[in-house]
């Protein structure tokens, strides 16, 4: 015996949720499957939380360093227990608010791992069900190396690091990508000595190199340390060697924050194309099998819960019979540490690796009438502009500084509009915004 | 004698400066006279010096109010000689930011009250100037009602409480505009006792009805007293008329708000066709004089920083020969109080006068991952989207929460760009943005 439906979706976060919702939204009788809880990584170990805590820490370096705006404070002091039950109640929040989406769209829900048989049907807790459409949203994990240690009580992934009960008195962060960024910000605002290992010779690689030096010397609290390898994790700290030397760094907590790796448990036997990136899908994100498609971390395209949910549309869009595909030039990312950054479509070294002659104009946010007021001339922000040297079309812009990540859908907005310099200069941005900037850049081209 | 220019800009305001700016840059010999200080209303005693001192405000209400983030303090104090200086230092940073763009563009600088003559001449300090092109962007001044005791030294404008040494201890503001409520959010943050009177049935004019009484109820230290009429100012107050009744409030300052008025002095012979509201003038900022335009609050036509800068760089434009026009459907506007509001486009009511058939969607902002990490389900937050029923097209979008002032520009770039809901939902937005709430208003229409 088995249960038909339209659709079957494994996994929960931010590209499974979305397409059961959309697709029940449209009337289609949706299975949902998830492992653990509504709303995937992201909402339980990653995005949500860490915005929750880092929330707490910028109003508490506020609270120690907003002198100069004529604001003192005395025994500015940090809770880790009540941070911690503030993050668990937004987390608990956004996860009763899915849970309510996914009745309102009478999308069925069903708890446990599943696994794709090859003759398609899907197993749950010894239950099997049949889709005339599956859409395969079971995202990613920590991945973590074969460094010796590394697998010893001391070292903790997103998720551990996210439920301890007590402040680590040294941390050691391996990896200087926006997990390992933004947790080194969190953890040295809030007085922890924190050293970022990085094994490139640039933190940060879905940023502009120049501005990824920029941020590296704006997290003052933060000592990283690019080009290095680590070698060694024992209880007293990280072992790495750099320039032919080794060179120990001591700390009782340890996050490794190296990289994720595709959830692919259940589908060894589907007859799925899986490469090592991930499963293989196309524009449409139909995999090799017909009527099955991959989203999210998963499919390795896109690792960000925005490019989930994205995709999560275009594969329900393409099930309704909906023209649409996906499209990865106009994707922002942000990083929400202090000062906030953010991006969205081409580096400049990406536009000349892709052969595109480019213009560039950076401003420096010191000349911004809201920096100015809301931060001084002398805390960091800049705004990088790349445009297509030939045609004059915005191809991606870069920022650090002011509410970055809020600032930068305005640039998604161009970039997937296709809009040249000459229509960004008419558009009327509010004064004072820090967002300026990017209109301002226009003008130096 | 008389000097000979390509264009002579009257005024230094964000209307004046962008233009002698951008036609300096163009390679044109061009005079800027100001009276005042450059940078004018909106660098001196507007937009800018408001900003700073809410900044503070903003960071002492979070000194107090952080606790469910794990953040305590003790002794949090507002000093209101350190925030004035903040002030002052923002002002005249950015002053000398405008000083050094006009020496870089070659832009010849007269201080002093300019008048234009019958022969289009312009006398200054009783030297005369001759230009192929004039742009008068002489601004605004604070309207003053003839309420008797209006003149009372209790009573202060905008520039006057800007300048202001000690606090008062119960203030009250005549005019629930966009200053009005700047200022009562700001004195109520810092604990000063506030009523504001508005003569409408609802403060913020420009915003949507709706939300302009979410955002009343929102600012929980402000008195507001709507639909009363100002009737007397005294030494111990104010008293207003209010459905046949008369009610004292006290007050130690007074701050009047109600509007203000272009400022025409120069321009009594000068021949040009000016009404109550200000100079006239076409799309292209040109007056009834051959060469001669109008920018910025002096032609009343929208009284906004940015608006005055865009249409500086119309009349611009329009000199050097390009073609250019001034639309008003896409300027957005923002309100820098705790918490911030920003609006682009029309409003129901507006789209409803004009016979515009619209679809409505509301999104209340509690449904919002980074919104429930930052400020928590408690905290008023609203998004509401006015389309085109027939088209599509977005015409209007009003937010209340988060950093409302720099996710405008992204609604800025959509209405100028009429862009379709179905378009704005191929635009991905990063997760977790307070601005995603607009992306999701398009799923509910």
């Amino acid at each position: 015996m088995s249960e038909e439906y339209d659709l079957i979706v494994i996994g929960a976060g931010p590209g499974g949720y979305i397409a059961a919702e959309r697709a029940g939204a449209a009337g289609k009788k949706v299975l949902l499957i998830e492992e653990n809880e509504m709303g995937g990584e992201c909402t339980n170990h990653g995005c949500i939380p860490t915005k929750s805590l880092l929330a707490g820490a910028k109003h508490y370096v506020h609270a120690l360093e907003s002198e100069k705006f004529g604001v003192t404070t005395t025994e500015a002091r940090y809770d880790l227990k009540t941070a911690m039950a503030w993050k668990q109640e937004t987390i608990e929040t956004l996860r009763a608010g899915i849970a309510f989406l996914m009745k309102k769209n009478k999308v069925v829900v069903v708890k446990g791992a599943a696994s794709m048989n090859p003759d398609r049907s899907i197993s749950v807790n010894g239950k099997h069900y049949n889709g005339r459409n599956i859409i395969i949203a079971t995202g990613s994990s920590p991945a973590v190396p074969p460094i010796p240690g590394a697998d010893g009580e001391n070292v903790l992934t997103n998720r551990g690091i996210l439920a301890i009960e007590k402040l680590p008195k040294k941390l050691a962060i391996i990896g200087g990508g926006v997990i390992g960024v933004e947790f080194g910000c969190y953890f040295s605002s809030i007085g922890v000595d924190v050293t970022v290992i990085e094994m490139m010779d640039e933190i940060l690689p879905m940023m502009d190199n120049e501005l990824a030096s920029v941020m590296r010397k704006a997290l003052k609290g933060v000592e990283f340390i690019n080009s290095a390898k680590v070698t060694e994790i024992t209880k007293k700290g990280v072992t790495y060697e750099k320039g032919g030397k080794s060179i120990d760094v001591q700390a009782d907590m340890i996050l490794m924050a190296v990289g994720r790796r595709p959830n692919l448990d259940g589908f060894k036997d589907s007859g799925l194309d899986i490469t090592r990136g991930g499963i293989k899908v196309d524009e449409k994100m139909r995999t090799n099998l017909p009527g099955v498609y991959a989203i999210g971390d998963v499919n390795g395209k896109s690792q960000l819960a925005h490019s989930a949910s994205r995709m999560a549309e275009v594969a329900v869009n393409n099930i309704l019979g909906k023209e649409d595909k996906m499209r990865y030039n106009a994707i922002p990312w942000a990083l929400y540490t202090l000062p906030e950054a953010s991006g969205c479509g081409m580096t400049e070294k990406e536009a000349k690796e892709k052969g595109i002659p480019v213009k560039i104009a950076s401003v420096q946010m010191r000349a911004n009438g809201r920096f100015l007021a809301e931060y001084g001339k002398r805390e960091p922000g800049l705004c990088k502009v790349i445009v297509n040297a030939e045609t004059g079309v915005l191809l991606g812009v870069n920022l650090i500084g002011g509410v970055a990540s809020e600032m930068i859908p305005a640039v998604a907005t161009m970039i997937e509009s296709e809009l040249r310099v000459e229509e960004i200069k008419e558009i009327v941005f509010p004064h004072p915004a820090v967002a300026e900037v990017i209109r301002d850049a226009m003008f130096e081209f």
